[in-house]
């Protein structure tokens, strides 16, 4: 497939503390489920949008939290607002797929995640994500003190 | 949810002819499944994407072909290279969704899709899915001369 | 594929009321969703468990009562204890599948659903589903009173 | 959620030989995802049968054969005529849950799995899918030769 990227990165708001990269890219691996692939043979593409979840779910979890716990205990909810992805190759069905992730800006209001997605050292996607806060009410929030540190704020 | 977009529109190969909007915008209505929703209580993300697919197939359905045939009769698949949805709202259990699709951009080799999104004519989202033709190989190829019409090609 | 069930039928709870068939069978179409198929090139197995249950919330539809209402007004949930599948033929990509739904049993506790598939009037699958009502603390409750004669009870 | 079973198990086709338990139960381990979950903030019952494809694809390694290798290299599909699950509890968002499958009956033609699934030492389900084998063509077929010994045959 090309690899010819039509789309320019994500614009950054200047205004947003840059995430400063305290905390290094954390690598998550994923096996690929025979239910994940469709009738071209290869993976369906909406799957790479549950790899990034696990992925940065992972990445909290090395971080010294649980996502989990910031649902339950805080009531806190990382909604996503923009998902997007890139396809450069493929992943078929037993593939072991290797994801980068790092967080590429934060604020006490929204994350942005990046992903780097590779089969047997080949790229084949890369994606980002961008989430806020959200309380119970689905109203936007900040992020808890006691977890600001872990996004570099 | 905040509705100022970080992301500039995806760039246009200013190389492609330009989609000439022969072919109106496409309406298609989704019911929300209960299997699509989160422990958040609405629609998971990803989710989208897959009502983005039902809506471009209805859309050529529309326009005078099958999606099936492409790839059935002519081994031509219409592979995603790209995808990407902002959410500026959310969607729940049974609410009925309005999904409005046109062909923003197409050529022999590529098309791209533009989706908007509704709730009870409240915008919850809108999307792009950008398409290369593949043959059977999975290899870049030409639509089949006999489509491209229906592309405004 | 071979027709032959080795499966006996659910056995019933004799000492439940048996559901008198005072509601007919509900008749849902599903247009299948590329997303839907699996690489043997057909639906992947995991989504009839889904369009049964688009079919059951029809039905309820059909008997006067939205499913939504009952979680969201009554707290009152109907969670899946049993769910099973015989698949006697395949469906594809774009298939218009009809499905027959019936309640085959009901009382103040539990639910079961029967469903029939067909594509073309060539039946590909049979399911059940059972189902107790659960309140917000997932423990087992009964079905509110006002819906008791949608149940046929 | 009840632990009474209304379902007898699935009747054995005494002509068919029976799975001599050559193989011991192969243990495997899911960590839930987010997108699993449904809105009642369990996993939606679907995706059980995910897991036990996950789960019967690591058995068949553990015995010595990528199932991949199969339908690639032979053509030869191992196709779902057959799925059941009984849910006795309920999995959450990041529980780790483990899976013992073994290969209840096998022939040249067909093979049975039958899985436990336990959150924490607690069993939330239990679960079959009974298969047969089928060609390119989805037409009933024969266990290649070289495989017949890692099914007990």
């Amino acid at each position: 497939m090309p690899t010819n990227a039509l789309c320019c990165p994500l614009q950054r708001d200047q205004s947003k503390p840059r995430y400063d990269q305290l905390m290094p890219p954390h690598t998550t691996r994923i096996r690929v489920r025979y239910a994940e692939t469709d009738q071209m043979g290869i993976v369906h593409h909406k799957n790479y949008y549950v790899w990034m979840e696990v992925a940065r779910v992972e990445l909290c979890k090395a971080a010294g939290f649980r996502y989990r716990d910031l649902e339950r205990d805080h009531g806190v909810f990382l909604a996503v607002v923009e998902s997007r992805c890139r396809y450069a190759g493929s992943a078929r069905f037993d593939d072991d797929v290797v994801i980068e992730t790092h967080i590429s800006e934060a604020s006490t209001r929204m994350v942005r995640f990046s992903y780097e997605m590779f089969v047997e050292g080949r790229a084949i996607a890369s994606g980002e994500t961008r989430h806020v806060f959200l309380n119970r009410e689905l109203k936007p929030t900040r992020v808890p003190t006691e977890y600001r540190s872990l996004f570099g704020l």
